[in-house]
């Protein structure tokens, strides 16, 4: 064990908010509360921004019935940014004030909840702090719905907007076959590089069939084999149900938009609809389907009515064990979180630490072997490995028939 | 009371599905079930057009269990359809096909569960069935997430997907709160004549201020009116949240995407992106903001998940009264329902009945009184009116992590 090392936490928020960002806020921030060598709490504003500006929130003055909403309020309650820094071997500006707040604050432990370029970061601050032998712990706590991160079996945010994404198909696959005359639907997830959103399509399936077709961007996109997949498939059922990866792609690596807005006109106006309503409008011209495209746009990264109880336990876990290892004098990591699928649907999982070194800017893809040999659909493998993930029921406190989420009363430290 | 009618009972389901039509459904066929008078309950498929085909199911062969799914389960179970009835005088084919088939399954009660135009064909065929001397009773039963039916104080259906409304923006507007430079997002929400669903956005303020403008087609739309309200709000929040009804039309009564797709290149590439894209690229283009447009799309009519308890039941209840209303010799009606709202929230709902002639093909706007005088916002009398509509949880049974939704197997009548 290492030497207790006594001075103030910072904790920041930083990229695309997930539905579970805020419960692993509170699991860093209440056990950095029960700490003897934690002197103070803060919030850093907007993430490592918050940190240069010197916008540090006192947590104490956030009172703890607005804290509880952190549980299962979406969005970033602290404040996130997407800014990166730079290589401090060429320009070490950014870091000078980072430690500069630092010592001002007696800051000792940092922790960074986010994807891989928060990961970034977390690692070169901390090396950075090692370099000019400031002693100070630095962790990072993942966060994305994108489920990309090197290491970790899953990322905390993942199985909430999995969980909201199965559940909104299940739902409006059904309101879409209503009629004799059927149509068919595409339904565009988020997912620039990586499939995991898109794949979680899939657990829509899980209590009755409803979903068709599924296409990620770890395969290539071929648009006659989609119109041909669709056609067989609405020729036999009467209707068709799609997801897709906003960024599925040609052969030759160009997104699929990006190629319809210099084929059809060149006034860019297929920015108007997204992906989703392009391929609607492909099938409906090619084949004359009633075609609707469904963009689940924002929603599918906040909406905490649905989360899953599982992932949100996980989020504040993680952020105690980032705490709890800081304490033990542990720094530069990442915490991770690896898992036993037992046979029928058993499911274990626990905290571990990688390397930031490994986590920053590394990209984790749906492994082709879950994709089946079509590239239309994943296997089963898929689904046993997301099930779990999203287990439970949100945790969201209602008030006036509608959550409660917090707004909290910011106030900066001096 | 009049006599005791002994014969079957139809069950119908028409036009756009909503949250809580199957809960009506069950209403409808439980009371059906308990009945001496009733000999058998059959669903038509979808809609009337299962009646003149012929293709009735047989209820009691869905199971209990199945059907205690309805009371939860999105999209309508029995299927549905939006064939309109003629003229009896111009043309009474389908009327006697109708005839023969309740004459064939000895049918004397039917009740259809739909809006207005499901109403007018309530009336006209109980108007035909009273002229030729065939002896049955007919009963409307109002479905609408738009609310427009005449009489009742609401629809059953609306309050679920105002729920879902208000919930998903109070999400995606704090997500897009996260940053230090805000942005400017559009909801749409359906209704085309009436804007009760684009109201409920209001609703997202409750527990929080999030929402700024609401625009309804009630009033003509003014595009620099709309651009300078998004621009004084965006300069002195930094952020802007807006809900506009997907019939918002100008002065002369064209619709936006109508006239957009006209002015901007004449290919009718506007159909790509509906009203909010389009209207996120018209804040884009002259205000330089980032922007986005979210269409709930058919989300809002089939989110389940996160129903209203009261909805479902007093859809359930407005089911039920039907049967009961038939069986003490009532026809020619729709169920409606009348609320007593008391201060503090305190609310009460009961059915009463309405004529079928007065329902049919009436529109039924949110009075003008309850739109501000700027036409960019609902008052406080409209969130009086509609919160009472949106508590209680939803009743949904999860399985393996997601909604138990009924897929029941159709068994059809010989």
């Amino acid at each position: 064990m290492a030497e207790a090392l006594k001075g103030a936490l910072v904790v920041g928020q930083s990229g695309g908010p997930s539905i579970v960002i805020n419960a692993s806020a509170l699991g860093v921030i209440r056990t950095a509360f029960a700490s003897e060598h934690i002197t103070k709490v803060y919030g850093a504003y907007h993430g490592i921004d918050g940190v240069l500006d010197d916008k540090l929130m006192d947590m104490d003055e956030a009172g703890l019935i607005e804290l509880d909403k952190f549980m299962y309020s979406p969005a970033s309650a602290l404040g996130s940014c997407r800014t990166k820094m730079p290589d401090p071997k060429d320009d070490d500006t950014k870091y000078r004030q980072v430690l500069e707040v630092f010592k001002k604050h007696n800051v000792r432990y940092f922790c960074y909840i986010g994807g891989n370029d928060s990961m970034d970061t977390c690692n070169k601050i901390s090396k950075y702090m090692k370099s000019v032998g400031y002693d100070c712990r630095i962790m990072g706590v993942p966060k994305t719905i994108d489920n990309d991160l090197f290491g970790t079996d899953h990322c905390p945010g993942y199985g909430s907007s999995a969980k909201y994404i199965a559940t909104s198909i299940m739902e409006v696959a059904r309101d879409a076959a209503v009629y004799e005359k059927g149509a068919v639907t595409v339904f565009e997830c988020m997912g620039r590089h990586a499939g995991w959103l898109t794949a979680a399509a899939a657990l829509a399936n899980v209590n009755g069939h409803c979903l068709d077709f599924i296409y990620l961007p770890e395969r290539d996109f071929d648009m006659d084999k989609f119109i041909s997949d669709v056609k067989s498939c609405y020729e036999k059922n009467g209707n068709c149900n799609i997801a897709v990866s906003e960024g599925v792609h040609y052969a030759d690596g160009s997104f699929i938009t990006e190629v319809a807005a210099s084929a059809t006109d060149g006034f860019g106006h297929v920015q108007l609809g997204g992906l989703a309503a392009y391929l609607a409008a492909e099938i409906k011209n090619r084949l004359g389907l009633k075609t609707r495209g469904i963009e689940f746009s924002l929603l599918q990264r906040c909406a905490a009515h649905c989360s899953s109880g599982r992932d949100v336990e996980e989020a504040y876990m993680s952020g105690r064990a980032a705490v709890e290892s800081m304490l033990e004098g542990t720094t530069d990591k990442m915490v991770g979180l690896e898992c036993v699928r037992y046979p029928h649907g058993g499911f274990d999982s626990h905290t571990v630490l990688f390397d930031l070194d490994k986590v920053a800017n590394f990209e984790k893809k749906v492994p082709l072997e879950w994709i089946n040999e079509e590239g239309n659909n994943v296997t089963d493998a898929f689904i046993e490995y997301a099930l779990p993930l999203i287990q439970g029921d949100s945790p969201v406190r209602m008030r006036n028939g509608l959550p409660d989420y917090t707004d909290y009363n910011k106030v900066f430290a001096d």
